[in-house]
């Protein structure tokens, strides 16, 4: 069963007022493409909408005892967010070797920390589920998820009735998932074009291959794009493979140089797998509209988050 | 005669659908700060209200002429996109030793530049006016600027009913002007800061000497602040003396460093006058509260603009 705009619409009813009402962005410097600025939700990713939706879906006893994931990136501090702005509890279980800088940014949104191995991680998420009566958030695998993260396609068109494109990267897939279901219920004209790097493909692969595909991790873990690494799941898989015109993809040198490009042309902070959806248009624009028959009227890329390292930034300022 | 709460109601119907309607961005890093965002208008900086409210407010006759100013920097180029925007012709005037960055800027927005040398700026400017007939539209010493500007103000109450504090940057005085008049028309018992660079603090001496008092180039061209480096008008000291608070001014060092932190923490791109007003909050939050008697409530400061060499934010990111 797939997510529908209704659900979306749903979701819009939970985040409304909690999450940012992000902009569509403009630059003098660049007037062919607008960017949907996820970058600046508070813990600076999109997440914050499918973990505030999957929070405000729960039976009232279920969300009282509280959450618990094993997301240790942009989920795992979405969901501690969205955990203490709905005052419950929840539980991160994070590999023991993660940088002290992400553990710390977890607690300081109040959540609990639990360190285990790696290995352990997925296991030991269940067994607090169990154990505490808490409910496992995934990161992408939940409809609940897949239309919080949806919102982000209803924003856009309302700013932009109706785009020519809309970009959108993919890693889990969750995001695109939405984003494609929105968009092809109210402007089915539009298309709707998938991005992954070059180095992650494995969802390019999956659609032409007409089934999941995954690749292993020695693979996909060489993309700067860290959150991008992922595979689709069974419910993402079948969401792209409904509503996405195609899937492109971006070489590592396109996607530091986009970062730099957003920096000084829009004065937003994208990460990596932020500036994936632009750089498809900052770099292939001709291509795409091409293959894809993009008419004339605005194109809208999705920046999908913006915690990077700050070196990494200013090398790719000045690189 | 001040420019009044319905001055800015009327200015907000001449912006709305043009320039960016602005978030007020927060970060799960900073809970007690957030800052409107002017940094993400399509030019960069918050200029583009006053130069749209400038040209809207013209009779159609002078409106059809065009428009001049000898503002080689944000608010030249805000005059320029807003002439574009409106379909009419933009002169500006340029000193010719100006970087060949700004002028291409000016240039790719449409407008006609013309080279001076740069004690011969203002005079050709207006001469150009009275020779093409078009009306020669200022930085900020006109009260179509000021409500232009002030309608940030009216935004923020919009996002935030009832801040605690609001703190703005001064240069010429125009944005603080606006903001000024539309908090305190509409939230009296909002604290309205004004921020300088300390060492471009002429309107701080002004409002304490009860008088306008201008500081030399030699002094004040040597902040880094370069948007805030201009002197009041009677028009902008009239409202600042009449609406604000009380003014603070910060270091160099201050400014610079939260060029760094709005960009690790909110990842949003400020230039450092565009960095001045969260700047107050970031190093001075204790002794603002102390001094202007500041309650519990969100305190927002605006973002007035994000156009810097990428170098120096560069600097800013890992310094």
């Amino acid at each position: 069963m797939l997510v529908t705009i209704d659900d979306i619409r749903h979701a819009a009813a939970s985040v409304d007022g909690v999450v940012l009402r992000t902009p569509v962005v403009g630059s003098a410097a660049r007037p062919d493409l607008l960017l949907k600025a996820e970058s600046l939700q508070p813990t600076g990713a999109f997440k914050v909408r499918g973990a505030v939706h999957a929070i405000a879906s729960l039976p009232a006893d279920a969300r009282a005892a509280g959450v618990v994931t094993h997301s240790s990136g942009n989920h795992g501090q979405a969901l501690a967010w969205a955990a203490r702005r709905a005052g419950i509890p929840c539980v991160v279980v994070i590999p023991d070797g993660a940088p002290p800088v992400k553990i710390e940014a977890v607690r300081r949104l109040g959540a609990t920390v639990e360190l285990v191995p790696a290995a352990q991680r997925e296991v030991r998420a269940h067994q607090v589920a169990e154990e505490r009566g808490m409910t496992l958030v995934p990161p992408y695998d939940h409809p609940h998820i897949v239309a919080g993260q949806g919102t982000v396609g209803l924003e856009i068109l309302v700013d932009v009735p109706s785009p020519a494109a809309v970009l959108v990267p993919i890693g889990g897939g969750g995001l695109a998932s939405g984003v494609a279901t929105a968009v092809k219920a109210l402007a089915p004209a539009t298309r709707v074009i998938g991005v992954e790097p070059e180095l992650a493909a494995d969802s390019a692969e999956s659609l032409a291959a007409g089934q999941r595909v995954t690749w292993p991790v020695e693979q996909t873990g060489r993309t700067v794009a860290d959150g991008l690494r992922t595979a689709l799941s069974d419910l993402t898989y079948a969401h792209l493979s409904a509503y996405l015109d195609g899937i492109v993809t971006v070489t590592e040198v396109e996607i530091l140089s986009t970062v730099g490009s957003l920096a000084r042309e829009y004065r937003l902070v994208a990460e990596p797998s932020g500036a994936v959806a632009p750089a498809a248009w900052l770099h292939h624009a001709a291509s795409l509209r091409d293959r894809f028959g993009i008419g004339d009227g605005p194109i809208v890329a999705v920046v999908s988050g913006g915690n990077l390292d700050p070196a990494l930034l200013a090398t790719a300022l000045v690189g």
